[in-house]
């Protein structure tokens, strides 16, 4: 794997007490691009006779990185690091959504409509008719993203508290492209009778539940259960939203290399949650002939010790009951998808796929190959990450897909509905666009959102 | 009781097609106040040769008074009515809260640090570091509006979904005097094992739980459970909200005729939530004669039949065990307080009270007697309605409450800080400002709840 780009996301700012010689300054500069790092900005704080306060910011590839690039500064001659300050840290103090009134709080008036007595005869209609709650309450705009905090990003299970960063940041999303009000619900178990008790008990105050970093396979009994007992629409992100984004993007790969989905041989590399949900779409987009990988190789119906969840994505795919590693698997294969593990894909092994290869290694934070080198092999390589062309992301996905639940009313997500909403995120894409390094627009492309969320509410 | 006034809560717009005279726009004006209605706007939508569109818009006493206008209105000749809106409907649609995002969501670097990325590195430290989650997350400001929807305002039991309009408002409130960020939670559970159960699961991602809206007795035990099974603040606002406020608001009145807590017999009407609340801080406050008064009279320890949280009120009050009617206690009593029904208090019987009487009849919407009436015989009057002097109004208390519990990162509500907090609300009215009509600030005065925050922090 190559060397990682360093990102503004791990970008740091020293507050150096320095010689008064502008000199140390240009020497400091140099030692942190020697280490690295990149510079982003120099600012002198503060000079007096005796020294110089200078607060100087810069990128590096991650927090270890950044910890090299302060010892090598430190060990300047002439220059004290007198504290370390990280950009990421810092727009996270405090949290990162807030609440705000939609109505006037100025006056006697303003208190008297919005809470008692004026509430009360909202209330009172509310109760005599209640199919108008969503429309008189946030309950028609309003989403809880509910972990359990088993199952974080890549973290693992880090549990409630320090998934809550996360659930923010998705909130914050959910707000800036799908102006959905979505609020962080981070549960104190990982019992799926109890969280499925408690999400079933919170449900009367929100639009819909939006599961996140639940661990596999407890996330899909925990979603089937729900989805039966709830009558707003339940949806696992990390399963579906992943796999709208992959079927969105597969869609468009097959565009550049002409190819159908009837006619390919995808193989899953990972039979979690997310590729669960990716077999599932997958077949209901015509694809046949899907093998999933797993850590011993393909899943193969009938192999004796399989897990009741690998044995069920077995029975139900490879139908040419193909065995060995997942380079066994790839021999012949269009299609690679990726969602296991950092360097499990050898890109030599994309030789061995049929023409015109398709490669999505979407593990995070470093994919299955570098796509670097995957690209060398493939004719079409997407990731998960921003730095890399074709990043396949859910943020492309999940606001779309509330907002047109919401606007729907709907109490349920069928196949049907994200099927629709891949191929409307697909096809913001246009013919003239599309190329092997633009299978997916941006998130900030003004489309985006306006049209999963149609498709979704099937307008 | 005195005929209510009408309320701008009650404000309707009628948009009317009358015939093209401006006569008969004088008659609806006309007709309108002989209804009993007040008009506060007339605007010409629009003018045509056959008809005037006319918008009316006047203030109602009720939801039925505003019925009477409508149809009085619709008998004129040569009007017909198009369409009613009410203001305070229109106030709700959609909702009275939402979420914003306080980090900036530009650019593909601004959801590198505010999402992944950069969010795992907070996440990643804050599984290290799990103290740190007040610090770095919406924890340290947020608090959970929790309801089953069991005794909404003087509504009773109408459950979760038409509970939310009123959550929402306190949401606001929150936000508005105490900037403190909070979600309405609205259980579909009325069972005080699932109830408690719940909100301890979902605890992580809050900074503090205020009760809503529970029916005595579960209430009491809801939140001593939560109490002792939570490390974050828990608080009934019914209860405790109220008995802040009225324990101010008796400090003043108590400054105005002269007299000493410890010194008074008082007499509370209401032995439900607020009461017993009421009860205990008096107590605190070194109120030695406390009589409670429930439907069937004075409570006397003892009494065969009465229910479990009654003997235990009557067992720690009466100490000189006088029994009979409410009119029967109030005889040389000090004070009344009314936390009960409308019109159980008949103003004559004020009479009998000990010299400078005090009357606090907070039922709402309608007190237990017409305080204009009650101010008849009483040196000091209050109530829970704006439309009279000294509204005791737990807006008063439940932000500045919160704000000095997060603030201060409290672990429990202690009696303490609740009676400081009362003592701090009272302290707003200057010497200067006191009199009999003003024993508490107005809920938009500066210091209010800066002045709660700091009390309830203990700074």
């Amino acid at each position: 794997m190559t060397k990682l780009a360093t990102s503004g996301s791990n970008s740091i700012t020293m507050r150096l007490w320095t010689a008064p010689d502008h000199a140390v300054v240009g020497e400091v500069a140099t030692v942190i691009a020697d280490a690295g790092g990149v510079v982003t900005g120099i600012d002198v704080a503060d000079s007096r006779h005796d020294r110089l306060v200078v607060d100087v910011t810069c990128s590096a590839a991650d927090a270890d990185h950044a910890l090299e690039i302060v010892a090598a500064v430190e060990a300047i001659d002439g220059v004290e690091v007198h504290k370390v300050s990280d950009r990421t840290f810092l727009a996270h103090l405090g949290g990162k959504i807030e609440i705000s009134s939609k109505v006037p709080l100025k006056t006697r008036l303003d208190l008297s409509i919005a809470y008692t007595p004026g509430v009360g005869r909202v209330s009172s209609a509310l109760a005599d008719k209640p199919e108008d709650v969503r429309r008189l309450t946030i309950k028609g705009n309003t989403v809880a993203v509910v972990t359990d905090g088993s199952a974080v990003l890549g973290l693992g299970n880090i549990g409630p508290g320090a998934a809550l960063p996360v659930m923010e940041g998705k909130a914050a999303l959910f707000k800036r492209f799908g102006d959905v009000d979505a609020w962080p619900i981070c549960l104190d178990t990982q019992d799926v009778d109890e969280i499925v008790r408690t999400i079933e008990l919170i449900a009367p105050g929100f639009g819909g539940i939006n599961l996140e970093d639940i661990s596999a396979p407890r996330c899909f009994e925990v979603e089937a259960r729900l989805r039966q007992r709830l009558d707003i629409p339940v949806f696992h992100d990390d399963q579906h939203g992943t796999a709208i984004a992959v079927v969105a993007g597969l869609t468009n790969a097959l565009r550049v290399v002409g190819k159908a989905f009837a006619d390919i041989r995808v193989v899953v590399c990972g039979g979690g949650a997310a590729g669960t949900a990716i077999v599932s779409l997958l077949e209901a987009a015509g694809v046949q002939d899907i093998i999933v990988a797993e850590r011993n190789g393909c899943l193969v119906a009938g192999t004796p010790g399989l897990p009741p969840a690998h044995e069920a994505l077995a029975a139900r795919t490879n139908p040419n009951k193909v065995s060995g590693s997942l380079h066994d698997g790839l021999r012949g294969a269009d299609v690679f998808i990726g969602v296991s593990a950092a360097g499990v894909l050898d890109a030599e092994w994309i030789r061995d796929m049929a023409p015109d290869p398709i490669v999505f290694a979407m593990a995070n934070p470093d994919p299955e190959v570098d796509p670097v080198q995957a690209a060398k092999y493939a004719a079409v390589v997407a990731s998960g990450r921003s730095d890399y062309p074709n990043q396949l992301n859910n943020v492309l996905v999940f606001p779309g897909v509330f907002r047109g639940l919401l606007d729907a009313r709907a109490t349920d997500v069928t196949v049907e509905r994200m099927l629709r909403a891949a191929d409307a995120l697909a096809r913001v894409v246009t013919d003239e666009e599309l190329n092997a390094s633009y299978i997916v627009p941006t998130v900030f492309h003004a489309d985006v959102h306006h049209a999963v969320a149609a498709a979704i509410a099937g307008s």
